[in-house]
């Protein structure tokens, strides 16, 4: 069960996905430490094979199938990082990937995806399209399932993250971690508080797509669809798995403006020179514009990925 | 004599600048190894303090001042990385910098300069003018002047880039690197040399923008303005001193379109998350459109700095 997670898991899975993941940089900006008051540390996972730490997760599910089971193939729908990183786990498995992908998707995510050697089948673009589709595909060919955050094993290759950046930045007080589904901030805040109890996990995430915010206030599951957040890649909502996690080990769920995504991405782009999607600034946000709310004075920054496509200004 | 400068120089230069500097990452990335068809390596100059290589030159002839020469403070003329570079490099060393800006420069480069301290003075945009004011201002306070490219402490430190790329990265065939007045290609091409002279050290500049093309074809230094390039860092003539260098040490200069300058900066951001300036794209774009004239199999790109301004697509 996630929720019993240990330091040994942890080390495990990074040990399993260590083949097929970058250890990614940490980088800081006597800059940005200026504006913050504090000592902050950026985990890279924009410069993650595919882009982003989904690799992480879609890695460690793929690594603990049977071999039996591998040998069958891999199912996933998604329309962005996750769809991606499936399809490169499998290929660097050797195994055929199939991914569905709603007909709307951005010509240039179906490329990479269809890039890395996957199989992309288009759907209607409503979740149970997309999930019909993934049963039949899994129906035909025996291929597993791989979703992109529901999934004890995704989740712990997520908070792989988590014990990497500890290691390399030992010490720290407080981390900033996005919220979608919540694979990513439960895995990572098992992981932390394997290392270090006393660690502050904060969600962040926009105010136009708040269920974890409204899930924590209410004690329960929320279910509260996202409104036209710029940073899509947080749209999906927490579902009871990653929730047990997030009431246990996190300290407070953040909201931030769409302004405020808008302005630590452009701080991002322009101070630090990293490409960094919407969804990583969302993490930055509160510390640029809620310092108040965020304690400590080593501070560690989740930046999920590079996932967005920019423009000359 | 610039010339002459011999890897101890080049050795003593980067143990000079080394409390000023950060040692800037290598990036690798499979799909552009792919789609070159090499191992490529990508110096990130873009992550060195003040966001450009342009601290090495800035911080190293600050630092081969005399001390009574230093107390009375430098000046320099830049509308770009150069300014930011010395005002922050003269910050370090506690000294005061006057920064002549043509007074059509971005706001934001203007406050980006004196948020590194220096006092900057406007003047009317053109070369004559820049020069007069600094000749004013050095003439009024002892200041030192600080030239961008037309020094050898300046390309000396500029090169130490190259020192430190080829041991982080041994065995390169070829460097690409991009040319405006020659101080950055200068000194990389002599530190390169003094470690391994089988290097090819390859020019790169805009079509729009190709005196040192011109100048080599000549085999002398011709002055030919630049057009409008979106490499405005490039725009910059060889002069006399650099263009020496790049006759004994540099196989070549080669041109690149607009469009490719455009779609190799788009393919850095959207592929390696590393959000390069036109001027680093101009290295990077042979690479991508011009693979037969770029010799080697192990291939480093320094990319030179991140100042651009982008926005979401």
């Amino acid at each position: 069960m996630l929720l019993d997670a240990t330091l040994a898991d942890f080390e495990a899975a990074l040990a399993r996905i260590a083949p097929f993941v970058h250890q990614t940089p940490v980088h800081t900006s006597r800059s940005l430490n200026a504006r913050a008051g504090a000592e902050v540390y950026l985990k890279c996972e924009l410069f993650q094979r595919a882009g982003a730490f989904k690799m992480r997760g879609a890695a460690n599910a793929i690594a603990r199938l049977s071999d039996a089971e591998r040998a069958r193939g891999v199912v996933a729908h998604s329309s962005g990082n996750h769809a991606q990183a499936v399809a490169l786990a499998a290929q660097d498995f050797g195994i055929a990937a199939h991914i569905v992908m709603p007909e709307n998707v951005p010509r240039v995510k179906r490329e990479a995806t269809e890039g890395y050697g996957a199989k992309v089948t288009l759907c209607a673009p409503t979740m149970q399209a997309r999930e019909a589709a993934c049963a039949e595909i899994a129906s035909a060919t025996g291929a597993a399932l791989i979703p992109p955050y529901d999934h004890d094993d995704v989740a712990m290759g997520q908070g792989t993250c988590a014990l990497e950046f500890l290691r390399q930045v030992p010490g720290l007080d407080t981390l900033l971690v996005p919220v979608s589904g919540g694979g990513l901030i439960s895995g990572v805040a098992l992981a932390a508080h394997a290392v270090n109890p006393d660690i502050s996990i904060l969600g962040c995430e926009p105010a136009l797509a708040d269920d974890a915010a409204r899930s924590m206030a209410a004690g329960q599951v929320v279910v509260h669809p996202a409104g036209p957040t710029i940073a899509d890649g947080l749209r999906a909502q927490v579902c009871d798995r990653t929730f047990a996690v997030l009431q246990r080990h996190v300290a407070a769920v953040l909201t931030v403006s769409e302004d405020e995504i808008r302005e630590a991405m452009v701080y991002l782009w322009e101070r630090t020179k990293l490409m960094a999607e919407p969804s990583a600034a969302t993490a930055l946000a509160p510390l640029l514009f809620q310092r108040d709310r965020v304690p400590g004075q080593r501070i560690g920054v989740i930046l999920s990925g590079g996932n967005v496509e920019a423009r000359l200004a």
